[in-house]
């Protein structure tokens, strides 16, 4: 048997192309910048991810220029450093949000924008922008993000002067929400990720294939995606006998089936949902992300299954006897999880 | 709107029997048992899966015969304890395996069988039954298994005397490898769950839905499946701008394409694959699940890529300019993952 690089083929016919296709026919006007998305360009560094060199967990920076100089963020004032095309590689916590929640492990932080002529409240929507779409993207590569806090943020979590930096965390998932002053913000959970994770390697994207690493640690890199199960999900797929209540695949494996019970309305704060088979579904992965990430969303009166992109129909949910699935976390998934203003940012 | 229950619809058609069929199709004889599979029947008591009442971890035992009593294994020889039906739900770890491979945290865990006449080495291959068939349905389904240590196991980490509760494990992967005796032997990857976890309730397959939890923590349950990211992976999910490989989906959601990196020889111990783009793929979930639990490989020589239960063609393996591909991992996963012997099982 023949080994060696394989040749690359022509069989490859870029799927970037017909996503862009997609929006056109949405309505939107696409703009394909000069370089490829996700690679630096010249009007702007490129992103580096990870710990940087010579400033561990703890360091100490006078002020914002330092915290610049020293790589950790991009920007002397804006709070998410990075690019929608690359990711958001850090962010300042400092106090300028009232909805940004902080428990040293776990912070729920606010979008940037939303504040005209350089008030300190929300006066209209944010959108899902710059910095924002720069922090989905990082949630939905499983990038990691510097979080360094100012001495204006939350008391006992942050420094008594100057900015600290406080290790990698991940972005766990966004939603939208309204703020106290009325208008939409997005609001991102955050994670922290163990220092001792083997991710500490600063990188950053380029053009060309980097060089990796031949023997890894086995927990290598950062998490992207984690299923869970429970007695309650497991009870779900053996009902299905782990067939998808969406696309109906049954993905079988030489050991069995393989699927995933997905919580419709999200376990754990900020959204609480239950782990009750009234709140879960049997999906396989694609689904189970397409639903989690709102690409997907049911009719809570018709379990119709809708793409919220194009709004036209996937299918109907299918539902076994003895499935008491609960409309009302239906209805909570379409309000908070798969309602993104994305397709008129200003609304 | 209305809320409430969904009164269940007959839109759904049970995914076993298209699988039973297919299995039919290939040759083999499949009989329904009476019960529905996973549900306790009259011939055995249901599987319980967690820690048990009044046994934290560290209890200890004179012998097999009180570790049954207290509920944490169900048999006083066998080392495996739990049904294919519902999964494994514990393991004894007493030097009976000279395959065994025992960390602590990680365990490489011999299969049973594969030993006429009472024999203690391997005299011919061990079949993907019975508790090997238990502990593979844990791994697909994310199980917790009780480890109980014997005086017999790994120094250092056995009790002196006796039997000892180790606490909770989950099947990682697992594979199959000629023993050093010769014959194939069945080997499960076994890591460690943190004790602070909330599965810690203990839960059985029942044909009632459980009760389930109205507000559970965020990280609850058992893991069922981590995806990861890397410099490198990010990179070759850029290259082919979030498009599978494998199906040419891809799955636009309202912040960006979701795909994932897939390592074709695995990373870490035993397999210890490269994280390099040579060894990765751009793939969708569905793909990424199926390539892991080795139910498609490709060909080494033709990159057609084939279902391993049917040996039809899936499709052709995508490939893009500048992706420098090495055929020896596409060589070893069809080798040692997708080479399991289960239809001609004695093989």
């Amino acid at each position: 048997m023949q080994h060696g690089r394989i040749p690359s083929n022509d069989q490859f016919s870029g799927g970037l192309n017909a996503i862009v296709k997609r929006f056109e026919d949405l309505g939107f006007a696409v703009e394909r910048k000069a370089s490829t998305a996700g690679r630096p360009t010249s009007t702007g560094k490129p992103s580096i991810f990870g710990h940087i060199p010579d400033y561990p967990v703890g360091s100490l920076f006078d002020d914002r220029m330092a915290v610049k100089s020293a790589g950790l963020h991009r920007h002397e004032v804006d709070e998410i450093s990075g690019r929608p095309s690359d990711g958001a590689d850090a962010i300042v916590l400092n106090g300028g949000y009232r909805e940004d929640f902080d428990e040293g492990d776990y912070v729920l932080y606010t979008g940037q924008g939303g504040r005209k002529n350089g008030a300190t409240h929300q006066t209209e929507d944010q959108t899902l922008t710059r910095g924002n779409l720069a922090l989905v993207k990082s949630e939905t590569d499983g990038l990691p993000v510097r979080v360094i806090r100012g001495h204006r943020g939350a008391e006992g979590l942050s420094p008594a002067s100057g900015y600290r930096y406080d290790g990698l965390y991940r972005v766990e998932r966004h939603f939208h929400q309204r703020s106290t002053d009325g208008p939409f913000i997005y609001r991102f959970e955050l994670r922290h990720i163990e220092d001792d994770d083997p991710s500490v390697k600063p990188f950053s994207v380029t053009d060309e294939p980097p060089d990796g690493d031949e023997a890894p640690a086995r927990a290598h890199g950062t998490t992207q995606r984690i299923v869970r199960n429970t007695q309650v999900t497991q009870w779900v797929k053996d009902l299905y006998d782990g067939r998808c209540q969406i696309c109906g695949v049954s993905l079988l494996t030489p050991t069995g089936v393989y699927s995933e019970g997905a919580h419709v309305r999200p376990l754990g704060r900020p959204h609480d949902g239950a782990d009750m088979v009234s709140n879960v579904l049997c999906l396989c992965p694609n689904c189970h992300v397409l639903l989690d990430k709102g690409a997907i969303r049911v009719d809570p009166e018709t379990f119709m299954v809708l793409d919220v992109l194009t709004g036209s129909e996937v299918g109907v949910l299918r539902l076994a006897a003895g499935h008491p699935l609960d409309a009302k976390f239906i209805d909570y998934h379409s309000t908070h999880i798969a309602d993104q203003p994305m397709r008129q940012p200003g609304a």
